[in-house]
């Protein structure tokens, strides 16, 4: 089957336009095609505070309720998609940017309310992607570039975790491509120590993953984040790989062992 | 050659969300296949206000400086755009939200700085609207659902005028479509008396159309409107018609004269 990488860039990433426009440079040389799925980075959390709309958080995470689920659709499907689209026609590769209501590609779930009610949140499943789709707009040489705003296929838009969306997706597209999965941040990979950002692990495989979370070595938001790389690792993602956004561009064309592998 | 309805939604009927919802309903039922072009409606003017970025006007028209580039691409390509997307796809209709810059489909040529330095703001023409991309996207039972922002290729969004860019993807879809051009807003149609919803003019052509300008009988908004509707006609769109959103079904369905008729 065909290669095809599927790329999550992070927040960190985007909220600097320099860091973002080399990135979009690196991307355009990539001798593979590519899905580019982004996340949010600090916007929407800045216009809430310019538009004093609260933002209330459980366990870590942010409650969507109308208003900020008005934010998230403006920021990411609007404001972040069509400047990255832009970004890469200019580097000449044929972007297109999509919400999960676009050509109906992510239907999700809203989440329950119970214990918790986080509001105007969505959860996915790769069954509920339409990887025919993202399939025929590759083919015919289009470049999806995918926000984490998705819809209930009843008119309701739902704001969705970026991470997980990348992961769900590089499933559903590995019945028909070879996937890379490749998380790209501002960090050189997995860290053993997150204050050295030389201590990359080179490889960390489940049992590793439950070693170094035991003992408080892999903390926060890196802990979703590895879930969703062994999701992907059960469900045929061929390879999937945490790096810097400067590092892939040498990885993809050169093989280069940067960042940590996921085995 | 097939039949193609290029639809343009004005502003009074988005900011409706019921009225909205009744529109995208109607366009569920229609029997012909269609692109749908929406402006933009107060949301983007409200909160700019509530922002406090002030909105400069000259000679009756915004000046599109960074900030109020950024509300547009939120608020047009963002949040408008992806709620019609989900309101037509809860109607059955397999909608794809789209930019200028997605796909390349609409590339915008700065507006010169003299006399007047507009800003960010695009001029569009039929040349550079890739027409093949959305006959590609309509074949395979895609809508577009275009927003009235653009980007110059160089990385660089526009705002555009909506109406404009309806009249020039009519053009630019002629040449592979027999395309209807129709302008659906709040009104009955063009009104000989502004006051009077009732005082509908059913046919207006290019000799009419010099006589209600010199009588001032035509005036302000509607004046560029009727300016692209001949120049859509001029340009091999087969028939241009100005009609309240709530008639739109019945026009297309069934044949009727409702609104007016560009000659």
């Amino acid at each position: 089957m065909q290669q095809l990488n599927v790329i999550k860039i992070g927040g960190n990433v985007i909220d600097n336009a320099a860091e973002l426009d080399d990135f979009l440079q690196d991307l355009s040389i990539l001798k593979q095609p590519f899905v580019l799925i982004h996340g949010g980075g600090k916007l929407a959390t800045q216009l809430a505070k310019t538009l004093k709309i609260p933002q209330e958080m459980v366990n870590g995470r942010r409650i969507t309720n109308t208003e900020t689920l008005k934010i998230a659709t403006m920021v990411y499907a609007g404001l972040i998609n069509k400047n990255i689209v832009a970004g890469l026609q200019k580097h000449q590769i044929n972007a297109i940017g999509l919400s999960g209501a676009d050509a109906n590609i992510i239907t999700a779930k809203k989440r329950p309310t119970t214990p918790i009610d986080f509001g105007f949140v969505g959860d996915v499943s790769y069954s509920d992607i339409q990887h025919k789709t993202l399939q025929f707009l590759i083919n015919h040489g289009l470049t999806p570039v995918i926000c984490a705003i998705t819809h209930d296929g009843k008119g309701q838009l739902l704001n969705t975790n970026a991470d997980t969306i990348a992961a769900q997706i590089a499933v559903s597209l590995s019945t028909v491509f070879d996937v890379n999965l490749i998380y790209c941040f501002e960090k050189n990979g997995v860290l053993l120590n997150s204050n050295d950002d030389k201590s990359v692990i080179a490889e960390i495989n489940q049992k590793d993953f439950e070693h170094f979370r035991e003992n408080k070595i892999i903390i926060e938001g890196m802990l979703p984040k590895l879930e969703n790389c062994f999701f992907a690792l059960r469900n045929d993602v061929k390879k999937v790989r945490i790096l810097s956004a400067s590092a892939l561009k040498n990885h993809i064309n050169n093989n280069s062992n940067d960042g940590t592998r996921i085995k």
